[in-house]
């Protein structure tokens, strides 16, 4: 089939766009590069079956231009970075959700019907659920990312009923893995580098999350493209355990090689305004139908930890 | 309190700002006059208590000029058709979403922190519930209105976990009344005011919603605002009773003093392309603590053709 990959030259897209390399697929990748890194792709610049448009999805005449003749979009561009809205109000604005819009429109126009789309778990916000399913509610977002994912989700499914289009939408857990360029993981590490005596751990460190191994998260959107094939297919995509922060910042130090790091806790339940600081994803809905992450969070956070520390492409 | 009032002159607004006065308040309208009629707020205008604006809040340095020392947002304004997303894909994306980020960034300058905001039952999209609770999910809109109302709700919530915001949220029913300038009971008392012996209606007639009243929805956005202090009060508004098309159809009718109307059904379960066709809002939440419609669905219907037939503002 011939793949459209938005976000593709990024941290899951890009490994979205090797494994449908892989089975065969055309991929074409559509990416401004403002978190994509052209060294996440370059080994498939000279594919046949590979294209890559540097372009940004704010650009609607562009993407007009360039959304034509493929069988399905997958439409993972966004800001990566939760907690960059506490300070650019606008930032989740314009790449969630008007990057989505602008997407959809031109899909349309091109009669383009199939969108698989990366949404998250913190679409949900702050509950005293201790397991997330998909039909929690209400989805009360506390971050502008959250509700740049909400709005998103909300648009794309307006389209499916509108315009009969076909969504697949992941709710993800916190995805790690090799060319994660945002996160606890890389925070850790590059401060540990700067300060390998003591490091600073933003909160009281409890904040308990799932990880997902980024292998596992294409995995996982595969899966539901494959299996699922309702108007609206929407999921939970996660591990069914969780990892606490002070339990990465070991990891990491172990990792590292170091000993005697001093942490310094900042203090407070959550990293930052906008962080959900205790979270468990229910997945039950795709693991009924046999798709199971194969690492465990603490597994899927070391192998990350690795990943980031060897430089893997 | 000081009140500010988005889409002040319109339907619903233009009633809330007459009961704010009644009730003391200052009231500022702050409205466009895309769907609101100055005619609604004419006999406010020598009160020395209201202060009309006539501004559009796309215009995000307009609002943050005249967004300061007040106490409460009401924002009320968005595009009131739910069916001209079919045709105008980016009408809610900008009147529904671009704008409550404006208002909200517009607030947050000037430190107001309390907003109610005007959602709608269509969030929830096309679902299989006899009765339709705010814990349902996930909401899966399909229209594009109700992607703009969801998509409005997560950036009010974002911005009350990101920066202290406090707001209530009402989901509402459809709701009809004096100055309603939009929706089934207009279009039918036009249809026939054009030809008395046929009516032309969306669908099978079989479309079931609730109808709330407008001093009803009025009443209950002040009841929860009064009652309740979370950081986040979403509520459904809504009578506990539900009224189909044809049973408009039919009132109408008597009230126009018709008789022998054909009715010429266009055909299928919805109106049209994003039309929930029947729904019923779980309005517990809020009637547990006391507020309850006054009218039913029948009779707030009822009322409504009366006032639109008699022009009634």
């Amino acid at each position: 089939m011939k793949m459209f990959i938005t976000g593709g030259a990024g941290f899951i897209g890009s490994h979205l766009a090797d494994t449908l390399l892989k089975d065969g697929h055309s991929v074409t990748v559509y990416d401004n590069l403002s978190s994509g890194d052209k060294r996440f792709i370059e080994h498939n610049l000279q594919d046949k079956k590979f294209i890559f448009i540097k372009a940004d999805l704010l650009n609607l005449p562009e993407i007009k231009k360039e959304i034509k003749d493929y069988d399905v979009v997958f439409h993972l561009a966004a800001n990566p970075h939760v907690r960059l809205g506490e300070t650019q109000t606008d930032l989740d604005v314009n790449q969630g959700i008007l990057a989505t819009y602008n997407v959809l429109e031109a899909m349309r126009h091109a009669d383009i019907k199939k969108i698989v789309f990366s949404s998250s778990s913190v679409v949900y916000g702050e509950t005293n659920e201790p397991s997330l399913p998909e039909t929690y509610g209400p989805t009360l977002p506390i971050s502008l990312y959250g509700a740049g994912k909400l709005g998103a989700e909300g648009l794309i499914s307006a389209f499916c009923g509108t315009f009969d289009f076909q969504t697949w939408i992941y709710r993800f857990a916190n995805v790690v893995g090799a060319r994660g360029t945002h996160g606890v993981i890389v925070d850790f590490i590059d401060k540990l580098k700067k300060n390998p005596r003591q490091l600073e751990i933003l909160g009281d460190g409890k904040q308990c999350k799932p990880y997902l191994y980024v292998s596992d998260c294409v995995s996982g959107i595969l899966f539901g493209f494959t299996h699922f094939h309702d108007r609206v297919n929407l999921f939970n995509l996660s591990c069914d355990s969780t990892t606490t922060v002070t339990r990465i910042a070991e990891m990491v130090t172990e990792e590292m090689g170091l000993e005697n790091v001093t942490f310094n806790y900042t203090g407070g339940i959550r990293g930052w305004k906008g962080d959900v600081p205790r979270f468990q994803l229910d997945a039950t809905k795709i693991t009924t139908l046999g798709w199971n992450a194969t690492l465990s969070s603490d597994e899927a956070v070391r192998r990350a930890i690795r990943d980031v520390l060897h430089a893997k492409l």
